[in-house]
C-alpha cells in the first residue's frame, strides 16, 4: 500500500497561548486526559512548543529570560494513548526525526537569575543572560557568542509516560520530606518544585480533574522514573527509548525540544530550546518491565549523531577540590563544577565573557565524564570539547592565543 | 640520521621486590631523587609493574585481593628529568604506545573487601572477588566472566610529575582536615589516606630524604592538581597530556598501566591492572600554566581507540533517588549508583552473579555520562555499553533472556 | 536581526509535468537563462522533482521503469545565478539539509532493462525490477526487500555549474569521438548520449535559445569535469562542495535527489530516488580554480553521517578475474563486478532473489574501495557491507545460513 | 591455566639472508613443506622480513629501490599448517597485532623506475624515489617529506593459504594466456609475472620439489583467488579474515608487512613497508567455502583504526577523461588515476615535489572509493584525504597557499 503523508498526532499552535491549546500540559498526572490515540508501529509527527510556551523571544536583551515565569513551565504534546499498553509494558520510541518548524529557524540558550531558577554555576553566573542561535539546517550559529558553528544533536528534553497515581504520590511524598529536611537546615536554595495549582495547565481535563491535577501533579522541571526531563543530548535521531509503562494506553508525553545540548546542560536553560516537530514510532514489550529489571528508562542512541575523531576533543580534567581550596569526598558534582569552570578560563583567553562561555558549555555537544569516582578523596570528571565547533584554531600552543573575541551575549537591561 | 630502537629510560625486574629497585617510588614528594632524565623530543620506553609491584596472581582465588596491602601501592616509574622544564612550564607527553609484557600476557580487575579498600558498590558488594583477564594481541577474555571479549582502550592509570613543596603542603593540609572533618562527624568510612611511613618507597633517596618522603609524601590514591591517580580510560595511545611542571625538571612519574577501564572504575581495583611497557616523548610548553589558565591537567584522546557506531551502545539511566527510594539533591554520586545498579540487574537475567557484572563494569570500556546536572532535585547519569563486547545478542526484546552463564568469577577461599 | 524562515528559491509543482515548468531544465549549455538568483552567504530551499520527472509509481509493477524514456531525465531545479560569481571562481556549496517532500514520503531503486539503460551487472539481470522504499524519518524500508531497514545518506545525485559554450563544445567532441570509435568497432552497447533534440527542456529559453540548447545541449547522465551527475553519496547533508564556475553568475543546477546510495550506484537507477528539497549556502572563492588547481570540484564531507564501527562492515573482495575465469589486466572494472557478485551469492542463502540483492546493493550504504591497483595482473576491489542495515544475523559461521526470505521485489508484468 | 608468554611459530633472523632461512618461501605452490604447525584456536606470532627480504636501506638514496630485485620478492613466513583444515574449509585468521621489531623501528615507500616494476602513475614519474619513515609508537614521520605525521593502519600485505595443483593450474594458465594476449598486440609493459625459476625459494623443500616449485609456483605479486597479495590496508588489527582453503592443513603463509597504506598502494612499493611481527589466531569453518558461496576471501575490519570524524576529509574527484583530454568509457582506472593527480596538483601549491605526493599518496591512509560506475561514459571515482595526518592547515581557502615545503624525497644518485 502506498505510503501516506505522516499523520500529525499533536497539532500545536505558535500564536495561542499555551494554556489555551488542550492538547498540551504542563504536569505529571494520571488524570489528565488522553489527547489523541496511536497505533504501536505507527508513525506520527507531534508538534511541540518550546519549553515556556512561547515566553522568549528572538532579540537582544535577556530581560524575557530575567523575568521567566517557571510556574507555567514545562509545555508538554500529550498525553498520547498507545492502544495496547498496559502497566508493566515497556513502550519503545523511536525517534524518527526532531525538525524545528520552517517558520521558527531559531533557538536560545540562556543563564537564569540566580534567584530565578539559577544553575550549575549560578554561584559565578548569578545574573540572567542569552543567546539567540539560527538554524541553517543542520548547523546552527550565534550572533551572540561569534566564532562557533556547529551540527545540532537535536531531540526532545522530556519524554515519559503518565505515572500511576501511585507512583505520583511517591514522587511527592519522597520530594517533599527533601524540601522539608532542607528547610529544617535552613538552606537557601529551591531544592525541588512542589505541586503548584497556579498556572497548572491539565490538558482537557474537566474541572474536577484538573483540580485534583493541580493539587497532586508533579512538576516537570525533573528526571524520574518514567524518563520525563532527562535532558539526555543523545536522544536524537534514531534512537529507540524504552519507557515503562504505568497506566493502561501508556499516556506518552513529549517536549522540550532542543537544537543541541550539551552534557550537564549546566546553565539549566542550558540547551539550544526550542519549537517543532518530532516525529515517533511506538512499540510495546509485554511485561518488559520485569523481564529486564526496569527501574529506569533506557535507550538506545541513533546512528547519525554528528561525529568528529577522538583526536579532535579538547579535554578538561577536574577534581573534587572547590575553588576554595577545600578538599570534598568523592564529591562527582565539585568534580564537574571544576571541569566546566577550566573550560571557561582557557576559552576566556581567546577574548570571549564568562556567560557566553557558560552558554557555549551548556548548549554544545560536549562530553561530561565520570572518570573515577573511587580514589578517596577525589572524583575525577572530564568535560571533551569538539575542537571542530571552533572557526579558530584553539589547541594549546606555546605562546598563549590571542583576543579575537569582542562582542557579549545577550544581558539584561539593567546591566 | 637511521633511527634507532627507542632507548628504555625506565627498567624494572618483575622478579625483584618492587621496593627493592630504586626506580620506583610509592609516594610524591619533591625531594625523591630523578631516576633517570630524558630530552624534549626524546622517545623513551618506560617500564612498569602494576600497580601492587605484584601482589596479586594469576590464579582463581580472591584471597590476594582480600589481603592486598594497600600502604604499599602505587609502585610509580621515575621521577623522569626532562631537561629544561620549569616550574610555570606545561609537560606534554605523548603516549605513543602501551603494551603489556610479552612473557606477562594476562591481567586482573577485583573488587576489594569492603574494609580492605572498598568501592563504589561495597554495600552491594563487600566481599572480595577477582577476574584475571588474558590478552591476545589488541583484545582480551577472562575464564572468569565467560561470554564477553574486547579490544583494550590500554592506558597508564596515574602520570603526574612532582609537587613543590608548597603544593604537597596544600594537599597534606587538605586532605587532614578532611578526615579530621568527618572524624568529627564520626563517618565510619576512610575518607583519605593521610601520609605513611610505613612501607614508603622512595626510590634512591638517602635515608634523610626517604625519612622526610616517609613524614609527608602524599599518598598516590587520590589524582590531583598534577593528574596523579586520574583513572582516565581515554589516556590511550596516541593521547596528548598537558601536566603543569612544579620543580625544575618536572620530575614525571608513571604507573598503574591497565589494559582496559570503564568510566567511574568503579569496583576501585576496577581496571584491568597489569605490568608493561609505555612509550613516550615529552615536550615544554613554556609559562604554559598561565598562558593556558592550566589549574588541572588538560587532554586530547588518541586516534585509535576501540570504536563502536552509537547504535551499539545500550544505555541504562539513573537518578539522584537512592536504593531505598530516597530523593538526594541533585547528587551526581547517587545517580550513577543507581545507573551502575541498574546494568547489573539487566545481565543478571542472562545468568552472571553480581560480582562478575561488577567487575565487567569496573573493566570494560563504558561510557559514563553526567547527563543533566540542574533539574532539581534530580541528576540524571547515563552509562552507555557497547553491546559488542558480548559474545552473544543482549539487546532488550520480548520475552526476556535465557540465562547462559553458569560460572562465577574467583572468589576468596572463605566463600 | 531575527532570523526569517528559508527562501525557496526554486519551487517546484508535483502535479504539473515536469517540461512545463520553466524554472527546470534537462541539458547543461550556457544559454539556459538563469531560473532565480541567490546572494552569496544566503540560505535557500531549492525544491527538486525526481530525476525522470514523475514517470515512477509508487505501486508494485516494474513496467513504469521498463518503459521509462530515458530522453526526458534528469529535471534539474535552476540554473541558479550566485550574485557576483564569476569564471575562473570556485562556487561553494555548502547542503544544510536535504528532506523528502512530506507529502511524498517514498522513493524507489530499480534495475532498469538492458536495452534501455542496463547496469553494472545487466549481463547477469537484464530485466526491469523495481523496490519502492518508505521513509520514516531518517529511516527507509521496502516491502519489496523485507529484513532490511537503515538510516539514510541523503544526497543530490547531481550539482553543477553551467558550463562554457567552449567547455560545452569539448564535451561533445569527445564523447562524439568515443561514439564513433566504439560504432568503428562495432560495440552494441550505448557508451555515451549525444546531443538529442527530443525532449530537451531549456528552462525558460526562448524558442531560438531552446532550438540551440536542443541541438548542442550535453546530456545529464555523465558527470564531468563541473560536477553534474557524481552520484557521490557523501554530498550529504553538512557537505561542502567547490565546483568550478564557467560562466558569469555560475549557473547553478541540482536534482536527482538520493535517499541513501551504495559507492556505484550499481543498477543505474541505483539510489533511492526521490522528489524533494534541498538547502544549500553558496560562497565564492575568487580565482579558486587556478590557486587550488582545479579540474574536476572536490568536497569535504558533512558530520552527519550515519556511522557503525569498522568491525560492522562485512567485507566482500574482488580481483580482475571475470565471471568466465578470463584474466584481465589491472581492471578495476572487472573486479569491482566480481566484487559486487560475491556479495549476491552470499546473500542469495538467506533466500533473497539476485534482483533484490542487486537493488539492495545498489542503494544501501556500501563502502566499494579500490584496495590494490599496481600488484599485475590483478586489481582488488573491496565492498564493505553495514551488517546492521540486516535485521538478522548475517555473519559468516559455521552451518550455513537459514533461507528466511521468501518474496520478491517488483518485476514487470510480463515475468 | 595461567596464559604464558605467546609462542613464536615463525622465527626470521635479521642478519641471514632471506633465501636461507628454511621458513620463508617466495612462491605459491602445494610442494613447499609447511614450516611449522598451529592447532586452531592457538594464538602464535610469525615474524615476518619485509618484502624484499632486506634489500632496501634506512638512508638517503633511491638507488637500492631503482636497482632492486623483483625476481626474489615476496618472502613470506610459512607456509602454516593448520590442524584439521580440510580443502572446502574456510580458514578464519583473527589479526591480534602486527608490530614492527623493536630494534628496527622504521620502514620505507617507494616509487619503482618505469622499467623495474613501475607503478600506477609511472607515465608521470618514472624515475625511482623512496621515502624512509620514522616509528614512534603507533605514529609515524619521514625525513623526506616533511610536514605531516600519522597513524599507522598496520596490517600484512600478504595472507593466503597454499593453492591446490589444480588451482595453480588454473592460475599459471590464464596469466600465461593474458601475457600471450599483450604479447600479440605489442604491449610494451608487463603485464604479468610468469613462473620464474631464478631466484625462487621453495622453503624447506627437497630439491625435486624445490625444481618443480621453480618451474610451476606462481609468483607472488598478484592477489588471487586464495588472498595473496590483496593489500587492503583495513587487514589490521583485530580483523577477521576468511580464507578458502585448498590443500590438507591450509599452508597459511603471510608477508609483506605495511605500517601503513592508502587505498590502491599506487606507487607499487606504495606501502610503508617493515620487517615485523604479526599476532594470529586460526579457526576453521568446516565446508565454509561452499556454504558461503565463497569465491575469494572476505573480512571485516578490526575495531582499533585510526578514526578521522567524517567532515575531516579532504576529497578529491576525478573522471574517466584522461590527461590528453580524452573521453574513456565508464574505466575506473583513468578515474582514479585523475583523482591522484588532483591531489598531487593540490597539494605541490604547497611546495611539495610530485614524488613526495605520490609517495605520501600511497602510504597514507587514504580512502579510495568507486563512487559511480554506471553514468555513461564516465566513472566517478573519490580519494579522501584526512586532513589531520598534515601538520598545517590545508583546507580550501581564498587567496591561495604559501610555500612552506622545501626539500624532496630520497632520489637516484644519478639526479
Amino acid at each position: 500500500m502506498p505510503k501516506q503523508a505522516i499523520r500529525t498526532a499533536v497539532k500545536v499552535d505558535l500564536n495561542t497561548p499555551a494554556w489555551e491549546q488542550p492538547q498540551l500540559h504542563n504536569r505529571w498526572h494520571p488524570d489528565i486526559p488522553f489527547s489523541c490515540k496511536v497505533q504501536p508501529g505507527e508513525v506520527v509527527n507531534v508538534e511541540c512548543l518550546d519549553w515556556t510556551g512561547g515566553q522568549i523571544g528572538n532579540n537582544d536583551s535577556a530581560d524575557d529570560i530575567k523575568h521567566c515565569d517557571l510556574s507555567r513551565i514545562h509545555y508538554l504534546s500529550g498525553p498520547i494513548e498507545v492502544e495496547g499498553a498496559e502497566p508493566g509494558d515497556v513502550l519503545v520510541v523511536e525517534i524518527q526525526d526532531v525538525q524545528p518548524f520552517a517558520e521558527q529557524p531559531w533557538g536560545y540558550c540562556a543563564i537564569f537569575d540566580k534567584n530565578n531558577g539559577g544553575g550549575f554555576l549560578d554561584s559565578h553566573f548569578p545574573n540572567a543572560a542569552k543567546a539567540i542561535w539560527d538554524f541553517e539546517g543542520i548547523f546552527c550559529s550565534s550572533r551572540h557568542i561569534p566564532g562557533v558553528r556547529f551540527p545540532g544533536l537535536i531531540h526532545p528534553g522530556i519524554m515519559g509516560c503518565m505515572p500511576s497515581q501511585e507512583l505520583l504520590d511517591t514522587w511527592n511524598e519522597r520530594e517533599k520530606e527533601l524540601v522539608g529536611y532542607h528547610a529544617s537546615i535552613g538552606t537557601d536554595r529551591v531544592v525541588a518544585n512542589l505541586p503548584l495549582e497556579k498556572f497548572t495547565h491539565a490538558g482537557s481535563a474537566d474541572s474536577d480533574s484538573a483540580a485534583k491535577v493541580a493539587k497532586e501533579g508533579a512538576r516537570t522541571i525533573p528526571p524520574r522514573e518514567h524518563g520525563g526531563n532527562c535532558d539526555i543530548k543523545n536522544l536524537s535521531r534514531g534512537s529507540k527509548s524504552y519507557l515503562p509503562v504505568y497506566v493502561k494506553g501508556a499516556g506518552l508525553s513529549i517536549g522540550d525540544l532542543h537544537f543541541s545540548q550539551g552534557d550537564g546542560e549546566i546553565s539549566f536553560c542550558g540547551a539550544i530550546e526550542m519549537a517543532g516537530i518530532i516525529t515517533i514510532k511506538c512499540d510495546i514489550i509485554k511485561n518488559g518491565v520485569k523481564d529486564m529489571c526496569m527501574k529506569n528508562p533506557m535507550y538506545i542512541p541513533g546512528p547519525v549523531e554528528p561525529h568528529y575523531g577522538p583526536s579532535r576533543y579538547l579535554t578538561f580534567e577536574g577534581l573534587s577540590v572547590d575553588e576554595t581550596g577545600k578538599q570534598h569526598y568523592l564529591d562527582v558534582n565539585v568534580a564537574y563544577k571544576q571541569t566546566c569552570l577550566q573550560f571557561i578560563e582557557y576559552f576566556k583567553k581567546f577574548g570571549y565573557s564568562g556567560e557566553q562561555l557558560y552558554i557555549l558549555l551548556s548548549c554544545a555537544p560536549v562530553q561530561g565524564h565520570i572518570a573515577a569516582i573511587v580514589d578517596i578523596p577525589n572524583a575525577c570528571t572530564t568535560l571533551g570539547v569538539p575542537v571542530d565547533i571552533f572557526e579558530f584554531e584553539c589547541l594549546p600552543k606555546e605562546g598563549g592565543f590571542d583576543k579575537i573575541i569582542a562582542s557579549d551575549c545577550a544581558l539584561t537591561s539593567g546591566k
